[in-house]
């Protein structure tokens, strides 16, 4: 039950109204694997540059992410640069430099070719699926995607959605993809493209799940203290897939536990910088945190309701 | 047991993607009234003009909507042209004219002054709390308000909320009123003048209640076809006060199933032009999307997750 991720492995300066930091870890492979690393084993491929700051992954190896799939290659890391501004909004980039991770072509480990999940983190759509054609068919294929691919990539983009399990994107890139505002529309026009289940993220508004038994929605969890939005939506997978390790098909219920689990390590991500939060939470306090959602959306109607509610 | 609502009556041009109307049945008082009286008399006080087609309120009548407290003014009637984009967002006001409505002077005639619950719409503050001064101190005293007097009038909305018991705004206006961005900082500050408990409404997004209980979130209810979003938080505010109406003081769990309905209405209210679809609503069909908003948030924890959660 282990779950490969690939995707980048970065350092960010990022500044938002509470604070800035520098060379922060960052990429969102590394906010996928702090998530999911709660969960599950976790087998990280990526590549860094001569000037990563590797031993600060240190805490992922301690929490069972095998990071024996980063590549070490001659230049510079990819490197983002970013500022929010007061309402945490999207931010502005103000700089990104590629380094190795612009000549990036995954290359799986022989001991990481048989995971049970599949996470392809937002890369080419080619090398999405050229990692796909270099592992046994895992028992979910999670991916995800973004603007600039699905733009500049679409006809790759929708070869590999015909091989996807989960397509876990956000509200705006998931209109984008189908072409339809309304987003019920866009969600079963991507599912008749391959995904049984397409997650849509909302932000701090939750995320939607779309499947067979209809929708399930999980609200984001109200914070007083927002620090650094970066990585939440990798943060967000990274706990929906890591709730779903080990669980086999999975069952409508698990879907909708690892739907809470992913708001849940989502919304410890934005508590500090980087993966400063997720690196200190506890299992313990995922599910104190799961069960304050389900208090903040349990309701009874009342007898007559229940029933034909006339 | 009824609900004085006190706001605009209004004529609206509405222009969506999916079509257009002209002289449509508008206003707070009337959208709000449309969903209220789905679950409770109404006592409506507004001001209409020589030109106002009040047969098409008969449905309101028909529905328990006690019209007796309309103003008909020499002039005309408050009129509101405007348009919506393809993402049906906030719309581009076109043309307003106030008319009789810019004078406006609520007179809560005899009969409606014992009110179980009042809703005070969004208008002049000092005219919400002349209205205040005219009735018998309802059991729940509720008032919406908008950015124009949150700017503008902001001692006399101040001094208005210390004598409310639950207002319901919008995020924008929430935010603006604490002068804080984060929402939930932004209803401590709002509960502190006064209203013990704060709705706020994140349109598709949702809605928050933020009382001594502690937060309760119910989402938007997804809809394929959504065709003019006029007048769906006033809605929201006529299904949740309306489904609190001889309820008494209300219990927690009775606000609970206010806010999920508050939902239900606003859901339906804009699934066609001005107040069509209410219009139209049984009982019955509130009763089943309740189910439906039931069935989309519950979820399952795994058995030691429900306990401590290690």
């Amino acid at each position: 039950m282990t779950i490969l991720a690939v995707g980048s492995v970065a350092l960010d300066d990022v500044e938002t109204p509470f604070g800035r930091v520098e060379d922060a870890l960052g990429g969102s492979a590394v906010h996928f694997a702090a998530a999911a690393s709660l969960f599950a084993p976790v087998q990280l491929v990526g590549v860094v540059g001569d000037d990563y700051p590797l031993d600060r992954l240190g805490f992922l190896a301690q929490r069972g992410v095998d990071l024996g799939g980063i590549e070490h290659a001659t230049g510079e890391s990819f490197f983002w640069r970013g500022r929010y501004s007061h309402d945490l909004g999207a931010p502005e980039t103000l700089e990104t430099r590629l380094g190795v991770f612009g000549s990036f072509r995954p290359q799986i480990p022989e001991a990481f070719r048989s995971p049970e999940i599949l996470f392809l983190g937002n890369i080419d759509p080619e090398l999405q699926g050229a990692v796909l054609d270099q592992v046994e068919r895992p028992g979910i294929v999670a991916c995800d995607t973004m603007n600039y691919w699905i733009e500049g990539s679409r006809a790759a983009l929708l070869a590999l959605l015909a091989r996807v399990d989960i397509l876990i994107v956000n509200e705006g890139e998931a209109r984008q993809l189908a072409e339809e505002v309304n987003l019920l529309k866009a969600a079963r026009w991507i599912r008749a493209q391959g995904p049984a289940r397409v997650v849509i993220k909302k932000g701090e508004h939750g995320a939607l799940l779309f499947d067979d038994e209809g929708i399930f929605f999980v609200p984001g969890f109200p914070l007083e203290e927002v620090f650094d939005p970066t990585g939440a939506g990798d943060a967000f997978a990274g706990g929906f897939l890591g709730a779903l390790a080990g669980r086999g098909g999975p069952s409508a219920s698990q879907l909708r536990r690892a739907m809470v689990m992913g708001s849940v390590t989502g919304s410890l991500a934005v508590e500090d910088f980087s993966v400063g939060r997720l690196a200190r939470a506890e299992r313990r306090e995922l599910a104190s945190r799961a069960r304050e959602f389900r208090r903040m959306t349990q309701f009874e109607l009342e007898e007559r309701e229940e029933t034909d509610g006339g």
